[in-house]
């Protein structure tokens, strides 16, 4: 199920306009209260209707039987074989508080947690404090901290005891080991270089760990800061240099409009709710090729365990998509990056449902959008990666191969 | 359709307990008589409830069109990707002999064949001769011949003109070529170096089979050997480090408890019949994660071309089916190495049906465990290789990938 890698030659400028968009953790499994899924449970009239007019399949985020992140989720929706552009959590942390990384940045995730006396870990959240206090401690560290090498600092909260930390300077690697062990009981961990290029980048963490450590002793209950994910900024292929195609992203959260923005699609203005986001879509709609645009809720509420409401921001978005389906983009791609099943409470590993609307389609007869349904679709069952290709060639985007 | 290695760190030690039952050459074609497969005459109600409450599919064992040999279609059912973990026909052989291989033997498949007077093969089986008459000649072989280099002999009767041959050493290269040339009316051939590392193999064959000559030409009618599938061991990470898990397997015949062996995997003592096989299951499950339980005899009858017997050895299995449910394992697949249609009275490429049932499965509505039913399924179509992630996700055994 490993994606071949589009040919360039294929890709032509010039073609018609997709939408894609992406019900965040739309997938799910049946709840035994129900026997459905919260998609069958769902009334969808229109995206019902959609599914009849489209072909229909199924898509593997990464591969059968890996739960995704949303990092190599979207990845592979945007056509970047996520097991080669894995990006790194310190990256992916401070797009989601949008921090404008450079080449030049080394960031990790930051808890702020609790040690005993005798420096173990009693709390890896520190209680969970609020963001306020989180915001002081982050200040106070910003401000006192000074590191070797010119290195600048810049920590960040991002909420509760969670903050990121970003390095900037010459020839930091990120092939360092983490300073949170996962678990209590135990002290933090040395920042160990795991290459040899590493060794510097292991002088400003000790240095910006012990002078973290005398700043935060005093203090209750975050004494203590624990780093992982280190990771810097790899340069990719951007999005509109590969597809030959302008591309813009309509998305609310930051780890979206990050990622978005880290393979070059230009973002557009965060909106309130999904009406001003298709409003938006139809104004900028002659100024661009390819639209991404991202709704959250399904997996908030899947995440929660929240059945019920994951149902409702289903039924929600089905409401909208009559006004999607109006601007008469050429494709019109619906589906998600993974599933986050209610009864798992988490992402899973679980194929997507995926519908593709265009003039050119070969209409399978699926006429219900759910995962059993599409599973007996003209799609099949694919590597999502595969998705940009099929969206391209429908958008009349690829030419032919050889001769 | 090329499968894609799972990523080592999403594999987390600890979950719950799977059983993996292979019926080995399961899969069929429809015979004319019927209009039906095997699978589809056979009453298997046990099967058919099972797949109503599991996620059924079809699985490739290797790629479309290839018909496996049961040694790589079981590597992956194992998880490792079969055109990258070939063991050669002479390490098979001589795990089917129940020979404890090491890593200084280099093992071949031989043939006790007959030549006629100007040395050109007239039989490739030697009249297919007895056992018996077989291990006479193994004995009279291994007791004669003296190999240069201080290498070891070893011949072992497999049955009728079939035999292994192991030669013990230091620094013997598998990179030769055959000196059975699969045909008749022309001589043996010599065993060629393929690689320069291989000359010291090759002068070791050549003293081998110039003695073998004059000790068995007398003989009649097995007055030659010929030799294929020259093999060395090659160490694999074994199954328990790469999926964090304890494995038993629980097979009767020496070839399939020597592949799980050679993995790594803890052989349990051969039983009579399923019954005991399903008991011994029963009183392991404390003490393993995996249990890897294999059933032979619908390849055979398939092999044998004899539909109506491989129509009641499903229905046989059939019948155990409620006691393996029984065992409650939290995932429990029923699946085939291979398919072996009675119409082709060999192995062949067709996909084989598969069903997993789990606390997780996304369930379908296939009701009937067969290859067309399974076709519909949610698992889709996808290559063998893929069973083993999607079953350590349903056992809890993979974390997240990526943030």
């Amino acid at each position: 199920m490993v994606a071949v890698r589009l040919p360039d030659d294929v890709v032509i400028a010039g073609g018609g306009k997709i939408i894609l968009v992406v019900l965040d953790g739309l997938g799910g499994i049946q709840d035994p209260r129900f026997g459905k899924t919260e998609l069958q449970v769902a009334r969808t009239p229109n995206l019902d209707k959609l599914a009849s007019e489209s072909t229909c399949g199924l898509l593997d985020p990464i591969m059968p039987g890996i739960s995704p992140g949303s990092g190599p989720a979207h990845m592979a929706l945007f056509g970047y074989e996520p097991l080669e552009h894995n990006i790194g959590r310190g990256v992916l942390s401070a797009l989601g508080v949008d921090f404008a990384l450079t080449e030049k940045d080394l960031a990790a995730r930051a808890n702020f947690a609790t040690l005993d006396p005798s420096g173990n870990i009693t709390d890896r959240r520190a209680g969970r404090i609020s963001s306020d206090a989180n915001r002081k401690l982050c200040e106070k560290l910003g401000q006192a901290i000074r590191l070797p090498h010119s290195v600048e600092l810049f920590i960040q909260t991002e909420s509760e005891h969670r903050a990121v930390v970003v390095f900037r300077g010459e020839g930091l690697s990120d092939a360092l080991s983490d300073t949170d062990p996962q678990k209590v009981g135990v002290p933090a961990l040395d920042p160990s270089p795991l290459l040899p290029e590493a060794e510097l980048a292991s002088e400003v963490l000790r240095s910006f760990l012990s002078q973290a450590a005398d700043l935060l002793k005093k203090e209750h209950p975050a004494n203590a800061i624990l780093l992982r994910g280190f990771a810097v900024l790899r340069p990719f292929r951007s999005f509109g240099e590969r597809f030959k195609l302008k591309a813009a992203a309509v998305a609310k959260y930051p780890m979206y409009r990050g990622l978005a923005r880290l393979i070059g699609m230009e973002v557009l203005p965060a909106c309130e709710d999904m009406d001003s986001e298709i409003s938006l879509v139809e104004k900028e709609l002659p100024n661009f090729d390819f639209f991404y645009l991202h709704v959250k809720k399904m997996d908030s509420h899947g995440e929660d365990g929240n059945f019920e409401e994951k149902v409702k921001a289903i039924e929600l978005v089905d409401r909208k998509i009559p006004s999607l389906v109006a601007l008469s983009p050429d494709v019109l791609v619906v589906t998600a990056d993974h599933s986050t099943p209610s009864l798992m409470k988490a992402h899973s590993w679980h194929p997507v449902p995926v519908l593709l609307r265009a003039r050119t389609c070969r209409v399978d007869d699926v006429a219900s959008f759910d995962e059993l349904s599409c599973a007996r679709g003209g799609i099949g069952r694919m590597p999502t990666v595969h998705l940009m290709s099929l969206a391209l060639a429908h958008a009349g985007r690829l030419t032919k191969y050889g001769a």
